[in-house]
């Protein structure tokens, strides 16, 4: 994370951007590349799936706590869990950043690197096929990100019904424990705990699962901000009611119990891991809906189940569930 | 000008973007518009064009001279001109913001309705689809337009050949006029040339003729640094030389000859209008190369010929025209 050398107002931005995509790799979507006035993608079904987010330095990431791979990686897994999250594969993205005055060209190439790893890794048929660089007086990253869905109905967060179970694929509170960790006064914790680090600097959604989901799934979402507030959200939108399993979530608590002790042992605070499985969010699992006879795809786990509307939208062991976590603007 | 009012961090994200974008219009070929995780969007012809720009505060505009309404209209525009500079229609839009504490609900909705307006006037079977709002010190608005080939070759900047007349549509030099004329230490000159100034508040780029030109263009882009930078940019792209007549672009300057002298006359400084001309950006017109012997489309001009590639790139009348004009990272 120290990065030297000439930065990238230096450079100027044509050479500047010229080595930073030089490893991008091509896919057989791409039909015309970065480099002209857009870029042309082919979409064999006729439809495209296209979603935004934002991180903004020193409000999403701290500089002292992600390196530009990690927040290249990062853009893309926020970005892509989205895509996946439709049921769609994801194929290309669209990068605009606002850099600064003292970005050095080390930090952007590490930046385009974690860009393409984070491809490689979570979505190996997508290409970064355009970007743009501006200057301002903060890092800001915004992703575009595109998915095709191959023919298949697009998975929305309005359509699960009564009965259907409620099932998640990946991890819960590792990126909130992975911040409090970094947050620390003791920073040999985030050393000891570096599994629960890396998935706050480096979240891996299983972005494959999207697709396999998406035949029988009938509502679906990425757990982005929090358990409590996306289960809330696909309530509302559905609306129904969700009944979460207590005992269903303890496991995803339980590994992090002793990173929470550990940090209680160091303050006066006393942590409950689970505050971080309900609360926390970046880890970015799929968070789904399938109807009560089906099959549950490999990879998703049952936490709980859809009921009639009520006046309570979420409840985990019968007590109501607030729709509590990450808020961009207030934040 | 003048926006007064709660704050969007006072509303929260969720209020503040729900009144924000009531007055988006629907069209035809989105399939699933914003509040899921992603846009749908159909392109029958199975390809889609994608291009994203960003401005940022104090460095790409200011707020004492652009309202929210101002830049909503700017950014689809200069947005919509790269869609249409590959011969594409416009359909969809995503827009990630970066906001500040002090940003009010009410900018909010302006910017908003200057959004919708762009695509109304410039694109108007173009939709937004989806968006992101974050928080930070400055205000940045990135957008990324998808556009629609409905069967055609996209024009690419590489297809300039020899002999190839080189045209074009829209204005010229009338963003950068207006801009001196903001910056111009008699205010009352931005009033009496409100005409120039509002290109470069509102540029209003051609778009429908992009697809028009895509039935002949062997090349196009849009002017958007300069028409010195943006030639070069062809000529080098396509391998040729391009020769631009002096007599036809005096035109694009002589309208703006009595706010040049308006101007010299209340300080030492003189202007000459074909500066702006040459090295002024954001007018976002269309820069197209046709074959000679084709009729060159309605609403286009020529203003020179492509010949082989010589030492030159680009050369008006015989004098060579340096690739100099707006620089979003250095500016």
């Amino acid at each position: 994370m120290n990065y030297s050398g000439p930065t990238v107002f230096e450079l100027g931005e044509v050479a500047a951007l010229k080595a930073a995509v030089k490893n991008f790799r091509k896919v057989e979507t791409t039909l015309v590349g970065s480099g002209d006035d857009a870029a042309v993608v082919a979409v064999s079904d006729g439809r495209f799936v296209v979603t935004t987010d934002t991180m903004v330095e020193g409000h999403d990431f701290r500089n002292d706590f992600s390196s530009g791979y990690d927040l290249g990686f990062k853009a893309v897994a926020s970005n892509v869990a989205d895509v996946a999250a439709m049921g769609a594969k994801p194929i290309a993205l669209v990068v605009a950043m606002v850099i600064t005055r003292d970005t050095t060209q080390m930090w952007l190439e590490d930046f385009a690197r974690g860009l393409q790893s984070g491809c490689n890794q979570l979505a190996p048929e997508c290409e970064i096929v355009g970007g743009d660089l501006a200057s301002g007086e903060q890092i800001v990253i915004a992703v575009t990100a595109h998915g095709h869905l191959a023919g298949a109905n697009p998975v929305l967060r309005s359509g699960a019904k009564s009965g259907d179970k409620v099932a998640l694929a990946g991890t819960l509170g590792r990126a909130a424990c992975g911040l409090d960790l970094l947050l620390h006064q003791d920073k040999t914790l985030a050393k000891a705990y570096d599994e629960w680090v890396a998935v706050q600097l480096r979240p891996t959604p299983p972005i494959e699962l999207g697709v396999l989901a998406a035949k029988s799934a009938t509502a679906m979402l990425d757990v982005s901000d929090s358990l409590a507030l996306d289960c809330n959200r696909l309530a509302e939108a559905s609306d129904v009611s969700i009944e979460l399993d207590r005992t269903k979530l303890e496991g995803y608590a339980a590994v992090l119990e002793l990173a929470a002790q550990s940090m209680d042992a160091r303050d006066d605070l006393v942590r409950d891991p689970l505050d971080w499985v309900l609360y926390g969010g970046e880890d970015h699992a799929l968070l789904a809906t399938f109807p009560k006879d089906s099959e549950i795809p490999r990879g998703f786990k049952v936490i709980g189940e859809v009921v009639k509307r009520q006046k309570d939208a979420v409840t985990l062991g019968g007590v109501v569930l607030q729709a509590r976590g990450w808020d961009s603007v207030s934040s």
